[in-house]
């Protein structure tokens, strides 16, 4: 659906949501790291029923496959962040809206779709503080913060492009109070996100901010971005109530690891303690099944819902959470576990290099 | 011969022969990781005398090579598993007929070759009774349950063919009680078998059933799809007479390790207790000869077969087996080895990464 | 810029600075070598403030990228040695002058730049002494002795283009004594620089000849070209001042490691007794701060500066510093450092193979 | 150098020199397992003398590259053998005739070059032993006998192209006896070397045979083919003067490992009680530099010369050695040893993967 997308896209649109940072190194790796593992499954098992559900921050998903939060999705589709949202709901799965939402906090809210939102903290806290309390109250039942991009990552590509969104698509929720991307001056000369970035968000978030948002928002909050065992802890000890292993899809520090490979010894350090969620590279059941034996509760997609988005709008981003669901259900199936609690570290090995 | 195959055949044949489930990984891996063997022959043996005869299931091939179970083999060629029933017969060795044949258990039978029958447990376990009892009836020396398919597998080759097969081919067994591939409704929108399989076969067949099925046919029975020492041990306290090391030719879990390298636990395991078998990725006689030094009695080739029999009928498959069983008794000279009793784990070692 | 700058320039030119010697496998394996270091960032940490200088042979650098020494630059621009003092200059960083400079040591002097000289030993002492004379009068603070090289390395492009500098340009600190490399009668057959160097430079040179330099010259010594702990134990116990682990940019001995494979057991075996440069392969900011994370003081950069310069000249090496800076502070930012003493070993570990 | 030998060649000529058995795995495997090993060199070493010599059945070599058996030479150049056998005199080294040469024992000995003779066993041991007798009478100083042939590796692309040496070529030391290639009736179906092989060659040879060559021939015996340590030992017990540690440039079993991953288990062995030579995948200086560390004596080279002969008749071949032995010299000036005696295993180290 990749390659759909990329004719139906402009190029700066597809460069954008397709591109990594640095040599794209760690956006590869994210994928090809899946292919490092290999299943141990097990036969003879009576797989007629089986169930995909979980709990994830106390609350029931039918699969375990989330959306991830994924900025000016007007940009592929002219319904954008409203068609996510529509065809999330309908799988019964949680939207996280992106601070760089190209449509507002209450619209989406409008949905009814079960949703949390992401953060960016800016510069200006009063403006951070409104976000969360908008987010409050418009029913966000989690926040999560991303803790991976104190800067943007430099990706070659937008830098190129120049990226800047097309005309009447900007940032919906931060455009009155920052001018959005329209107005950075670096705009001609580089990536205008590059730019937002670097003048309105702040690069000072420590842990102590993560406690100020919790009682802020009086809600439960996920940090998106640990990729070790050191700040997992950590995170656990700050009381947050999940992390998601994350590079950014490959759009930060070229050079982290594959999510993936990296699961392992956040969910060992803290599998117990708090949910652990991953994202990066998830294309297939099969991806699904092995982040789950490597202890993840649930993944979150990215590119994959935007290239739905981008081939049929609120139908498109619907089929590729059914067809994600349905090909989760096989890989549960052929590997001969019936719950997603009896997937375990010993369904997967390392594959023979 | 492979190229030749695909120029012969219609796309959505040759998709359906050649494809695998997923990103084809599994189905790559099963060639490729016979690259990472290497083997320590011995000089200066006389090999003028090369025994290349093996026992399987107490009966002795002359070659460690059989048919494994192919579906619809009529696609490949008018005279289909006849054609090839006939060159397995010629050269002495052992056919596998798959319940998804496109000839009957009995027109093969007719032929005299030695012959096996796979078996596929439908939701209908009357007529699935029957399918055991007409191949005890016609004379099939044991019964192959295929084990790592409670689902098939998802072919996107397949699935964007629609992959039906043509006009007069269809599951020539199966056809007259439940209607066949033709019947399906998902063959305009995707897999005609993917779709029949949903519907038919029985997803909850356990060990339980394994002694069903040997009970009813008083035959030995086979375990194809084991990957695992756990599922091999088990297999071994069930009574079958052999497993066989198989991920379905890459066409089920996409994930799943490669056979040859599955094989040392499975043999290690079970080894004393029941013969081993291992199919997948096989081309050539130095293929046979590592998966024999690594534990098994013999292979069984799927894709050579059809090949053969794309490219020739039943000359074809003849030339495919007569080809194999020249490079094995070659590959056994040149590594020093006379008899395939001689063949043990200190003939190979992992290659270099 | 590579790209560009192979548009720009001659072939023979370009294939000198970018080409390797034997197979180029080095060559290559000096970049990828990078791939299989991933970092272990981590996360909410205040980078605000990022502090991203070093103290090199006692000397504070802005960020710790060097200039290494490059033969001939003119060829890469009218200007050349000259740009790329400037260029350094500006950005408050140390050019090291090779030897084969197609500008005098005075005529750079004269731009001011923070400067080192690169030495070749040549027969000649007395000509050789001279040289460490007019750097020491030119207000040179250190000498790079170039230890990897007794004789020039076979590069394949140099042969088949019979490398000589296009007329007006030559070894311009040598032309006077020697003839330069248009005197050289091998030019016709095949690199005028390999055959120079076989007539003029010393394969005799010993660790005795390493206190000559430094006691004529009274400045610190560098030696570039170490590989092992055993040779880095050596030069401490000789008093140098620093090493620099380099392969001569992959164009001497091809099979040896790459520099960022060889960096940790220099800096294990000598790090608390020299300064630890190394020199291969870095590109991107990332490269620079795994560097750093395994030892180094500051990295030496030589192609990066050569396509700057044959695409900008003096701004263009500076664009190319600049951005080299910029990322470098970017990949600080993302990977949670706020200032190099904190760039430690646990900062990386071993890519997943 | 190949590729102009290609362009030089007719493809069948081509082909059978430069081919592989079964997928050829083993045949670029002996090239890219060089590269698997890097040079740990030493610098500050006086390297303005260096002694490539050795010292190989008790006779010095100047440099440590032999000329392997290589069969059919006049197929790539009207003079054949005599321009190798010139070539290697004027160089100073020792050339290896086939018994498949296409010049005779004595017409090759009439040029004077250093020379060793390689045997296969023909079933005719009557004319096996004239064929020793003859080269003991005209002055061969070593018999080879090539211990991984019982029968002729299958290599796809003579099958395909019905292998013939071109009118006027044929086996010249056999022809008048066995007829020779062009009596083969394989010819049109096949490779006629395969036919004749079958037909002719001893496939039964053993340890006693090497005893009866021995003191048939009274001269050293070195047995070509040797990949593991317990045949090296037996080797050594049964009184060869040397192995080879050879896969016959992977033309024999096809999954055979890379000669240089297979020379430290016998250099580590046998390396004490006879001389350890090694051919497959030279190509460079530093190839012959990491065979010497791993243990080798001396090194074979196969299809370098085979490129030259194509290319350039006695020059030709001259040429390649030449090279060789400027590159080697240059190799171990980079690598900071002076003698043949100081290259040892702590020269080199695994490459990381």
């Amino acid at each position: 659906m990749a390659a759909e997308a990329e004719a139906r896209l402009p190029k700066a649109a597809f460069d954008y949501y397709a591109g990594g940072s640095g040599t794209e190194w760690t956006l590869a790796e994210n994928e090809r790291a899946f292919r490092r593992w290999v299943f141990r499954r097990r036969v003879l098992v009576d797989v007629s029923e089986v169930d995909t559900a979980v709990t994830v921050l106390g609350q029931r998903l039918p699969f375990p496959v989330l959306l991830a939060p994924v900025a000016l999705q007007r940009m592929a589709h002219a319904e954008g962040e409203l068609a996510t949202a529509r065809a999330a709901a309908e799988a019964g799965t949680t939207m996280i809206l992106s601070t760089l939402s190209s449509t507002t906090i209450e619209d989406v809210a409008a949905t009814g779709v079960d949703r949390w939102f992401q953060l960016y903290v800016h510069r200006d806290r009063g403006l951070t503080g409104e976000l969360i309390d908008r987010a409050v109250a418009s029913g966000y039942r989690a926040l999560v913060l991303t803790v991976d991009t104190p800067q943007l990552g430099r990706r070659d590509r937008d830098e190129r492009n120049g990226f800047l969104p097309p005309p009447g698509v900007d940032l919906a929720i931060l455009t009155s109070t920052t001018g959005g991307l329209s107005q950075q001056t670096g705009a001609g000369g580089g990536s205008s996100l590059f730019a937002y970035f670097a003048r309105q968000c702040d690069p000072s978030v420590t842990w102590a901010d993560v406690e100020w948002v919790r009682s802020r928002a009086q809600l439960p909050v996920v940090l998106k971005g640990v990729t070790t065992a050191e700040d997992a802890r950590r995170a656990a000890d700050a009381g947050v109530a999940a992390v998601s292993v994350s590079n950014h899809g490959g759009r930060q520090l070229d050079g982290d690891p594959a999510t993936i490979d990296a699961l392992p010894e956040v969910a060992d350090e803290v599998g117990d303690r708090l949910d652990v969620l991953v994202d990066g590279g998830v294309r297939r059941g099969t991806d699904v099944l092995c982040a789950l034996a490597l202890g993840a509760k649930a993944v979150l997609i990215g590119r994959p819902q935007l290239w739905g988005l981008a081939c049929g709008g609120q139908a498109g981003v619907g089929r590729v959470l059914d067809l994600l669901r349905m090909d989760f259900t096989l890989a549960m199936r052929l590997a001969g576990v019936t719950s997603t609690a009896a997937i375990g570290r010993s369904l997967v090995r390392r594959a023979v290099p």
